[in-house]
């Protein structure tokens, strides 16, 4: 699962200093991403992760200014084209495909535990909190913000549910990540229902 | 907004001992209280509490074992007849009544950021994600669990929705406290809306 740096044999890699070399950069993220998978949050520091790299603290300052600007680069680097975006036709099928696909990424790579890590932070500092929101957020649900898009275009629900709607499926979904519940998958075909607007009335 | 502890002008509190008197356990509280409140969970010890509350660190631990503990009397203490639980004989009224009370407390009393540190703990030890789910969350959802199951006992939504609904709504709640977005009321209602099953479907 971990990923090592490879140095090509003809180039030698002596130190990593301060120049933002792609051997480098990779050595700090794999080292932050071991990290954080092992040992989790509250264990998670940069004195560390230098530590590991065999990278000054400085440099990894000097790159990731924050935590949580580590976590997201951690969480980037992961995620690309690790989560395919469903297009059935269907609103609830696409949310249960993506939603099942998302859940199972998050607890099978360490860009969970990076996520965790992020919000974590997030309540402790307003860089952190900002980068979150203003940042991670966007970037990070223009996937499922895509799914709804498509699903009003289609006539499945009127456009101005669609932020209502990811706030809903956000909230929900950091929820079972948060309490360390995303094994419990027979949830989201239910809850996707009603997100999508389909939940059963009673019978009158 | 600090509650300062009151001693008795008859009779002198001298120091703080490991017996868990009244007063010794409030002037934690409230140190603790006024900590989270000021410095929010980054700055947030149990040496400092310590320090302000006139305690020993080994006190503090012994009447709570983790910070989880902590976070989670200072909840309790301000929460209980904070957030009224309102009755309307409407689903939607009652839901968007309750949720403006419960984000107007949280924005304005410790205990938001007191549970902002809670969940945030959570990412970082077992045990304090086992006391945010297993004690923490049944506890502080029954109130809403109240209002939906008197709702499907109406007839407005079926019994067996409950558990999904609390989900969605403490999910969306939790969202909003997390990326520091409680004054945003505008988003209850029509969010309030969905969680009822009442989203407004395209016209065919």
């Amino acid at each position: 699962m971990t990923t090592k740096t490879k140095t090509s044999t003809a180039k030698k890699r002596t130190s990593i200093g301060s120049r933002r070399s792609p051997d480098a950069e990779a050595a700090v993220l794999a080292a932050a991403r071991d990290l954080i998978s092992e040992r989790g949050y509250a264990g998670f520091s940069v004195d560390e992760v230098a530590r590991r790299a065999g990278a000054g603290k400085t440099t990894i300052y000097r790159w990731y200014p924050t935590k949580a600007d580590l976590f997201i680069a951690i969480y980037t680097t992961e995620r690309s084209a690790s989560v395919p975006v469903p297009d059935t036709g269907n609103l609830v099928a696409d949310l249960v495909q993506y939603t099942t696909s998302l859940w199972r990424f998050w607890a099978a790579h360490p860009a969970g535990a990076a996520l965790r890590g992020l919000i974590a932070e997030a309540q402790g500092t307003p860089e952190a909190l900002s980068a979150l929101r203003d940042r991670f957020l966007p970037e990070r649900t223009a996937d499922v913000r895509r799914i709804l898009t498509d699903a009003a275009n289609r006539g499945e629900l009127q456009a101005h549910e669609v932020d209502d709607k990811i706030s809903l499926w956000v909230g929900f979904s950091w929820l079972k990540l948060l309490i360390g519940e995303l094994h419990k998958e027979e949830v989201i075909s239910p809850v996707m229902m009603q997100i999508a607007g389909l939940s059963s009335r009673p019978k009158q």
